[in-house]
């Protein structure tokens, strides 16, 4: 019997079996939801008797654009005391929901970066007793459409950030709702990050928690509020380019050669033979250099195959890269990007001070300072300030990311600020296509932007000349044949020029001191992590 | 003698011999620089005697930053009879140069879109013979640092973009010389794409010779306002959806596991395991909407590997891609959709006119048309049109790209415009993902965009229900197993949402004509192409 029944299954055509399966799986559905329906219709009979408001409340259909009455939404966000009484129609989370009395129950909606109380209550025509406990039965993060009136609240509340109105609802309409539970609740996902934690009371999510179910951690409003400051950075940088003459330009991140380090590029299959991810827009925006556009810069992923598992690399981040033309001089350049990154650190402050005062709930963000003339030190005077503080100079040829730190807070304790560049960084300590000082040939026209003690941005005049360049290139044991297609760039004559690349994620991490970079990337990626 | 000689030479250590070849390499260098010196003074004082412009002309010492004295630079673009006599300093390319006669040269300087006539001439204490020679014989492409004045021309100077006035040369100073020869004449790179070529007058430059050599391409003023107006795109496209409620988002290239689908996926080695270069942010798109990202897009690469070698194929382009929540019906994506891109049409048309006419110049630019209320056709709608033309409608299951042209070339002929939306597409064209119509289970609520006949964009409403995603899936032979992390993101809770995505370089190449993707990529991939 077993063997006839296999043999059956087997001599099913791959279709016929797939379409077998379809129609088991439709009935099972069928008759599951029939028995669903069944079961609330006579819970809800035999508790309350018939419904009078059963036309109010609901799980709507599957959304399948059906029909499109144009009713206007609201959002959140707009509600304040001046909409006392008005009629309002909503999408909106359920963030929590609180069953008051069997009369009565409270939910908190969610928008974004909004909360705002809705009240259900039961009165004689719209809302039952059956509705309100329905209302409560709801999951925390289900997404409902919500009719009601706007209501003049007697006292602020606080647990909402709408916190003069609520909404008294008058019909509630699920849109869509949870399969399983919840990873964790937003309010422990939530909670402040530098507060002294009580054992037993409350939990923190752990990071790793957070991006395992990235989505619904995403969902807090401190990661709203994140996401929001990191469109603005783009946006401010691009701007300010915009403005001074730049051109927006996008290069291939697919290279058919290992470019600047070997070693740390990603390898790709193509076709049949191989690419690399590109390291960086560097030799493409000085080939743009090289065809004439002036000012160029380029927003875009960055890959870096180094197995660093630190609180600030990632295997791919957005790069902020330009590349200039230089008349006179590399600080040119450096003026610009200075110029660049008070503009967006202004632009956050004054524009943005709603999203980084939500941040600042859950992290203690001392405010960022800077001031208008930008401290900048020489290598060696930032050199001299470490070993005045008792650091042995014979380990400083580089400073470290320990020493950086460290150099930070001496700046912070000595002008009170939190941005700073270096300039004149030794030859030995740069890549080859960095021009040298013109008096000191140990040393270079480069420079680093620190924010917090973290170097956020690198930059420096390059080398425009091709002879030179090739000198330079063997001097560092890299063969100029290896890239010869960039050197040729030179060739036809490309004019003097210098730039800079700046980490995204870095400046908001740093800006806003969320201490660990894949707070600030969407869904990161490092060594260990590609999903989600 | 050679075996002492060879062991002598590998007896060195790296460093030594690295130091020697330097060493050498810098002997060498300077003698020939001297000797170069030395010929050059020869030829000038055994021609003229010694020089009196001697201290107003030559090539100018490797730009290593030096100094800074603050002067004034000048665009070519903002001179005009209104500047006339006054003095101007100015960076440029020599575009081509003539020895009028042993006492005058004209040199034809380039800024990108603009050039300008400079003219140097004897006079008897600020240019010599030596020096009007030495300017006319500098190579075409050569960077020059020119000191002058402005005077207004007597006749309108044809070969110029700047044509009423002409620099008269006071001192010129070579910033970057070519070493080799031009691959091809910016002359001929750009001659017109469209005007007869009469045989043997002179000859256009192939694209495979200009992409081989991008950079020198890149330099033609027609080159130069491409990419200025797919910088205006980008600028559009992003002001638009800024100004509607939208958050730009970065989401990684580099994926866990192949998705929507596994034959077109580019394969990166990742430390120990194996990533995937994502083929569109479709997926994390989505997962915003599902982390109550609301409005989002996106500008950044999309990689597709596949063996396409056609005019409108890259295998690495730039994806602008959005996707939103839907309240009511899934036409507010598609009209949004529709307003933005009105919305770069006649941007680009306003404010870059210039940059438009100069790529007129090559390319037949036939005016894009489109009206304010844009023709939707319905799938049916499109295959009835081409029908009633002759096309056999069992050919008619997909509208494949022939049909396409013909046609965009149907309702060119009937509505006088290049742009149209076909909704309602047939289920079975559309990925698992899309949202089946509510009457008829046939169809979609998908659409697709186009330009001149060609599909410049592809969206839908998505389907936003977990279990419903599965049982498309596995409709359409997707195994909801190797997407279930994206799954998830729908379990805890999504709204309906549509979105779409559209290529940049494909809207740039329709707009003006362009013929050949490639053209509008700045360092285009294809299967056969990784460099430059």
């Amino acid at each position: 019997m077993t063997d006839v029944v296999e043999q059956g299954e087997e001599g099913l055509t791959k279709s016929a079996l797939k379409k077998k399966a379809k129609e088991e799986e439709k009935a099972r559905k069928k008759a599951e939801k029939a028995a669903k329906v069944k079961e609330a219709e006579q819970v809800r009979e035999a508790a309350e008797g018939p419904d009078y408001a059963a036309a109010h409340y609901g799980k709507l259909p599957l959304h399948q654009s059906q029909s499109r009455p144009n009713r206007k939404r609201t959002d959140i966000a707009t509600l304040s005391a001046k909409n006392d009484s008005e009629h309002v129609l909503l999408r909106a989370r359920i963030q929590t929901s609180r069953l008051q009395s069997n009369k009565m129950a409270f939910l908190s909606l969610r928008q974004r970066t909004d909360t705002i109380q809705a009240m259900i209550a039961v009165d004689d025509k719209q809302v039952s007793r059956q509705m309100v406990k329905w209302a409560a039965s709801l999951s925390d993060e289900s997404i409902v459409l919500v009719h009601g009136t706007v209501v003049k609240s007697p006292e602020s509340i606080k647990s909402c950030s709408i916190d003069d109105v609520e909404i008294q609802v008058s019909e509630l309409w699920l849109v869509a709702g949870l399969e399983g539970r919840l990873p964790f609740s937003l309010e422990d996902a939530s909670r402040s990050e530098t507060a002294p934690e009580v054992e037993g009371q409350f939990s923190r999510v752990l990071l790793d928690t957070r991006l395992n179910n990235r989505i619904i951690d995403l969902r807090t409003q401190t990661n709203q509020a994140i996401f929001k400051l990191q469109h603005a950075i783009g946006d401010l940088f691009r701007d300010y380019l915009n403005n001074n003459g730049f051109t927006e330009i996008h290069s291939p991140k697919l290279q058919g050669a290992a470019t600047e380090s070997g070693a740390t590029v990603f390898k790709v299959g193509y076709f049949k033979g191989d690419a690399f991810l590109a390291q960086s827009p560097q030799l493409a925006k000085q080939m743009a250099i090289a065809a004439d556009f002036e000012r160029v810069y380029e927003i875009g992923p960055v890959f870096r195959a180094e197995d660093s598992n630190t609180h600030r690399h990632l295997t791919e981040f957005i790069g902020l890269d330009l590349e200039m033309t230089i008349e006179e001089h590399y600080h040119e350049v450096k003026e610009l990007l200075d110029g660049m990154l008070k503009t967006i650190f202004k632009g956050l402050k004054e524009r943005y001070a709603k999203e980084i005062a939500v941040v600042g709930k859950q992290f203690e963000v001392e405010e960022f300072k800077w001031r208008e003339e930008t401290l900048t030190l020489t290598f060696r005077e930032a050199v001299d300030l470490l070993v005045e503080d008792g650091v042995d100079r014979e380990h400083l040829d580089d400073i470290n990311t320990e020493n950086e730190k460290r150099l930070g807070r001496l700046v912070k304790a000595k002008y009170d600020i939190d941005y700073f560049i270096i300039d004149k960084f030794p030859l030995e300590l740069r890549p080859f296509y960095t021009m040298p000082d013109p008096n000191d040939p140990t040393l270079t026209n480069s420079y680093d932007f620190f924010m917090r003690g973290e170097e956020i941005l690198s930059g420096a005049q390059r080398i425009h000349d091709p002879e030179f360049l090739c000198r330079q290139m063997r001097a560092k044991s890299v063969d100029p044949e290896s890239m010869k297609g960039y050197i040729d760039g030179f060739r036809m004559g490309c004019p003097p020029h210098g730039g800079g690349g700046i980490g995204l994620e870095r400046v908001l991490m740093l800006f806003l001191k969320l201490n660990n970079i894949r707070r600030a990337s969407l869904f990161p990626r490092d060594p260990k992590r590609l999903e989600p």
